[in-house]
């Protein structure tokens, strides 16, 4: 079933995952995009705030647009999103980390210059095996109407 | 040359790049974490509402982090970063864009409850070649005050 803006509703949407996230991966996507030592140093990590090697909050955004594209996007009438509105990083990410995705509606509107789509903002809490919330991060998608995909591509 | 929050002063901060980002980057990035059609599928992304292969959104935040970290971080007394307040995707990445930062601090305020460090809110405007604003990303990052490296790590 194609998810179009008229099925998103305000409040809970879903659960997603597990993903998991190995040392490996950890490492090379921080030497790529965030080479700071508590990403890609072990020893200099244990002596960071983090205390201990971490993924970067990149990395954590990333995986979750996997997770959300695996979740409901690549199943969605998602014509894109304008941008993120916020993004709070709580709670390391660690090596080996099973990763869970809580998907929530925040809200819904219909596009004032196009009839054809609406944005839905949507809430996602990643949070680990034990339960803790790694990072929550709200951002509004661009969705096509019911009915109005002759209209917009 | 170390920079610490004192170093850190509203206004014009700094220009970093160019950087290079090939086909080959741009695809290999939306596979692993954001495999909606207009970033994998050139054919697909011609009907799409970007008009052509384009990158992730969330490519366009690594590559900044990247310049970011190249740029000032790697050099600076950065603790890390709570989260983004915002980003902004006004225009698409395209394969083989030359990628240029630009730097602003929009603001800084001392810690309340931690006297040896304080809260820079650096805004990003990534530019391709031609000066196309492609996005903007406003965040705060949490550096050491001058002086007080031996209490904070």
């Amino acid at each position: 079933m194609m998810l179009y803006f008229e099925d998103f509703k305000p409040g809970p949407f879903g659960t997603f995952g597990p993903l998991h996230v190995s040392r490996e991966d950890l490492i090379a996507f921080a030497r790529e995009y965030d080479p700071q030592p508590m990403h890609v140093d072990e020893e200099a990590a244990k002596h960071s705030m983090l205390k201990g090697l971490a993924g970067s909050g990149w990395h954590m955004c990333a995986l979750t647009m996997r997770m959300m594209a695996d979740g409901y996007i690549l199943r969605s009438a998602c014509l894109g999103a304008p941008g993120v509105d916020e993004v709070r990083w709580t709670a390391p990410l660690r090596p080996d980390d099973d990763l869970t995705l809580i998907a929530e509606v925040a809200g819904t509107r219909e596009s004032k210059s196009r009839p054809d789509i609406g944005f839905v903002t949507m809430k996602h809490d990643l949070r680990n095996a034990a339960d803790v919330s790694l990072m929550t991060l709200t951002t509004p998608i661009m969705m096509r109407r019911r009915g109005a995909d002759k209209d917009a591509t």
